[in-house]
């Protein structure tokens, strides 16, 4: 590592630290601390857990005479690693009231200070390790912030009085682009990350072969105005469309419509960070499950696309999009006459399940925890959304959410087999 | 209706809506929005809905251009009151963060001057139904400032942090006074509130004619130190005391001792408002159920007094013990050597189920919602707790839980039958 | 006991011992282990567990050298006796295929020889004992035959293809005898069953004093025609009427009538036990639970009566009726004059709950879980229904279920204060 | 189709229906109706379910002048397809008496004698259809011939008289053959089955190519010893082996050991249709879930293998083994020293999402249902159990139970990458 690289490091490290801040700078101290549902985390778990993460596998690790914030946050605002002790029950996170938010940020700042003592070390032998771990840090706490958003879009959407995050642009775009399908010709490629190269989480890795089908992948997402047909149609009403257990939830939960639409007047309208407004019939259909997108495509005759099909055709684009960075926190229509809305706008439903790549080995000790202990009963997501960091996606990147999840910001791309 | 009681009224409501903010004013801002259980209620929930009861029933009715503070907390701290309108589910009151505990206090504010304009308007036709109405406000406020404390203890309780409400005072008393058993002759009595008397609630009503059996009530509460005995003797254990739907309890949840109590290196610990301390053997014994209650009594060969018993005897002690101005917020053991405790320290199970009197009505319109619909499944409890007010607690109060509720102050007073 | 009081004993034992198995002989094999839900045995499961009572709480402890049928019946046919051992979970009733019906029939049998070798041993210095609780054992088994039929009416309710038990008469009644209020001055009477007299429950003692108001009862039921108005009224709509556990109920299980109502074609019909007819107006409402009934009652201005109410005025009234002798099965209309239904056609609620009278002792051992240990948040009713043994009913009878049961053939007398 | 065929087609259909009824001789008509878990259907169930698999897709549609056995079995008797209409709720079947078993038996020889007409009417225009459809209900009523035995097991173990279904042989092996790994190289292969050969369920096709890396496939299953090694290891206390959502039900079902283990005076046993008997350390373990195949795996530094390797192994194997036809009923130990145990004693966990293969088309109209649904959050399986019939199982076959999945006799193989 060079003087460049660490000093780098430096940076990122404190510009991400501060950009959690940043996304809860319009909050209420009692916005900090609710959980509506167990998936959901408080705003203020989500700082401490990112501090406790550098915490745990830095600080304590490696940072001699480092003297540990509050002997209680170890078990508090451990998530789910097992290896490293007990932890708060995820479902209670909303029923603690202190630490209170001050105490978090003072938290904060003390983990803040330490690391940058720490990644000044840079001769430490174990200076490796630091400095990888401290990556994976990194990139752990912008998942949160994709998180704080979502949630706090969800914390928001329980309360009658509607709060709004922050007022947000509506975009100029009154269309939306048409459809064409990219056809890829079948054959066997190679998908995921090099082991040498950027950062990949180990899920993402090793780099492998796999033999597909020629397919067509659509070249842009799903609408809304396109989603309002398949209502139209009857689609939540008829069990033609879906796999068995979507059914079930859909009967026994009622769904109707995706999470967030409110239909008023007549009028379907959506609730946004930027408060409730018209849907959008042009902008990307968002909140749906992989049962929905699921009963969606098979209502169009089409699928939805495997991780591999999406991998080889996504990582021929440019990482643009709307990303969080473009600062709409909210799915746009597309405007781009060609392959677009692979990065940005919502994650991408595929048809694969959450499963080890052929010869995958989870990272050692707790951190192999971060993903392999998930890959179960969970589907693959590809692409970011309108809230996922610029510098956080890639075109391997895996997210994986249970098939019923709804409270991401989850769209479709259908895709087709050639025969 | 005089000068000086018009007068007395006015402080009286400024007193009281003063005292629910002190009690609060340990607190943070984080603390006054949990929720632990359905039974609980946010703190700030607690000072919303108090003022709401004063909006709803006092000044939308009858204080001319009455402006509403927000049209949305007629539905938000609507308790149940069904004819009234909607409300918020009770167990969702622990996931709204707005309106803020600022917003909430402006609110209070806002009721209160009008309340003040409205008092003055002694000319007012309406003028005795509003000094009715306002004293009923003044004493749901009351209970409510008792449910703030309990509340909160619950609160904190779930929190690993065991934070402290209030240093508390220990006390002085080291011993338990003996305990003897007053003797009641049979034959009819009369209990209950008179119409044209002190202010009692609609349940405390008619007065009325019971037969009672000669009875022996004991002089003083159930303590620590004698339920102690109880459970060292396997009372948890032993289906044999036990009511049924208390036994599938006891297994289920897996009670072994009163909640709040905490066992560690052999010794037993309560919970308190002050803290994690020591159990003190002299003092009563606290939330219980009316199960545990009931199988202690039934390990003694004793049984519960039934209220018409407990009432007989306390109306002829005055009204005075360890209620919530002596402070110490936490029950205290017996010092006296006479019929002790009747008052304060704790709420005392009786064996009555919560019933209407013979030729009760409730009171008309939604303010009959207060008392009436609760009337099955219920037990009736007397005598008011450590944390209710001198004057808000009186010989024919009726108090009324479920029988596995335990989250009150709650104890045992043993009685027995002359045969 | 004399030779002739012997000789009756054992005639009785043979002829309660065969009611049950003359109830059951119109059912199918399959018939016999069908549990619908964890209130409801299967049929066969009633019958092993009544030669079970006799086995464990007789033979075992009396006859000498009396050799089990088989000794996993103890745990597989104890209802709910802690003290007697541990038994099969409740709601696993319905999953025991074996021992097989033909198996249960060889078991009574065996029981039932045994027994009357017991009832001959006259000159045991246990024989009181020993007539007693075949006494108690007898008049169980009746309890369990009132079950039988109710839990049978259950599980045919379950089934689409709607069995029919047995064909039933109509009767010939087609009007409702009207309704006039019966007036009882107040003062001190004497309800409960003297500890030497007639066969009662240790519920039932011990005879003691009660005061009680002046007040008017019913002179009969209500009529289905009567519940329709009221339903008509919008009375399963209106959260006014309803305790507030009971409109919990309403909404979460959508009540919208009486249990075994069902409406086809805009016209009432009802399940019974001679398969689906139309509705009689003019028969009793039957199958509401505590809390319909209650609201009926608040809906007219009226009230239920308390059990002591309901005692002394019952007492005054012959036992007759239309009891399960009578073989309708089914309520049927008042056609008497005068005060009428006291006994049979359906158990009516009574606003009491089920509680310890003063001055009660349990039975003592095991038999003394028969009923003390359900003295909690149940409700007593009176009277006795169409599936009732008429020499298993008396004023005194003190029969009880939770506020929410409906299976049982329970149904509405009105009373009210007189003021 | 030639005479012979269709002669055939008549034999088989003769031989397959008789085979159900066959399974059921041991049972008492009360075993007939139970169903412990949802999972499980009453035997009754099956063979009326089967029947009416013929009625509706054969009989109905092709049989001219078919007189339905009884029009309420339309919605009885339908399992899940919605494109038929309304279905009985799965968790209800254990309430039905009725139907009667004999009732079900009629209603089997009606199907029967129905069938054997229409197949005999090789000249109508639909005859390749109908021979389709028939071969489809064969392979369907065998799949539940394999569910009766299963789901006999399961209504057997919950009965405390622990009923034996048939007396079984416990074979000569009292050894375990060495383990030996099999290497397979990497490169493009093709699986699944041609759509013109054998019959193949329509989720085996298209056969199609797949990319696999280097890997080695055990010789032969886990045995219960070696599983043993696993428990003593602390296997189920420790959750660095388990995926999350695993690790989540050992907590919360207290999962210690395999389904139908029972220790008893420190010695393990093991419930089995010949009744309870010492477990054999040389078998394989059965009535694992996925997730203590994993964890087992885990523990090992091994994994699963993945179908597909699964398959391209498995097919250079002769179809014999431990199936059904070899009457033991029970998993056996490996004798062979070489790639054994593939077809027969258990079905074996891959680590593949049952998700449908590239250029996958389900049936048309209801019977695409059969399987196309089900295709999210299920395991595959491989290679049939020691219940499956021989004629029912080849290499190309994919079964999926959910990963939590206990009650089928379900095992391990294990697997590794070459590196």
């Amino acid at each position: 590592m060079t003087v460049d690289q660490a000093a780098s490091l430096h940076q990122e490290f404190t510009q991400v630290r501060k950009d959690s801040e940043t996304l809860c700078a319009p909050l209420e101290i009692e916005d900090y601390g609710i959980q509506t549902i167990p998936d959901v985390s408080p705003p203020k778990w989500h700082l401490a857990h990112t501090s406790w993460f550098f915490e745990t596998f830095l600080l304590k690790p490696f940072l001699k005479h480092y003297h540990e914030f509050d002997e209680h946050y170890a078990h508090l605002f451990n998530s789910y690693y097992e290896q490293i002790g007990t932890y708060h029950p995820r479902a209670e996170r909303g029923l603690l009231s202190r630490p209170t938010v001050k105490q978090i940020y003072a938290y904060r700042q003390h983990v803040n200070a330490a690391m940058l003592v720490l990644l000044a070390q840079e001769t430490l032998p174990d200076y490796p390790e630091i400095v990888r771990r401290c990556i994976i840090g990194l990139h752990h706490e912008q998942q949160h912030q994709e998180l704080l958003l979502t949630d706090i879009k969800h914390i928001f959407s329980y309360n009658p009085l509607r709060p709004v995050y922050r007022e947000l642009s509506m975009g100029n775009t009154n269309h939306t682009a048409d459809l064409f399908w990219h056809e890829q010709p079948g054959g066997v490629y190679e998908i995921g990350a090099d082991a040498a190269g950027h950062f990949a989480y180990d899920n993402e890795t090793p780099r492998h072969k796999v033999y597909l089908n020629s397919f067509r992948i659509a070249s842009r997402l799903v609408t809304n105005g396109e989603y309002l047909e398949f209502m139209h149609a009857g689609g939540y009403y008829n069990p033609a469309y879906w796999l068995s257990d979507g059914w079930k939830i859909v009967q026994t939960q009622h769904w109707q419509a995706p999470l967030y639409w409110v239909k008023q007047d007549m009028q379907w309208y959506e609730m946004t960070l930027g408060g409730v407004r018209k849907l959008d019939a042009h902008a990307p259909v968002s909140h749906v499950s992989l049962y929905e997108a699921h009963a969606y495509a098979n209502w169009c005759n089409k699928r939805l696309p495997r991780e591999a099909e999406w991998e080889i055709v996504a990582r021929q684009q440019p990482i643009t999009g709307n990303l969080r960075d473009a600062g709409y926190l909210q799915p746009m229509p597309a405007d781009l006459q060609g392959l677009a809305q692979f990065y940005g706008d919502v994650w991408e439903w595929t048809q694969s399940s959450y499963s080890p790549y052929p010869g995958y080995r989870a990272d050692s000790g707790a951190l192999g925890e971060y993903n392999s202990k998930f890959m179960s009963s969970q589907v693959v997501l590809r692409g970011g959304s309108c809230v996922t960091p610029q510098n956080h996606i890639r075109a391997t990147y895996r997210n994986f959410f249970y098939p019923g999840d709804r409270w991401q910001f989850s769209g479709i791309r259908l895709a087709e087999d050639i025969t």
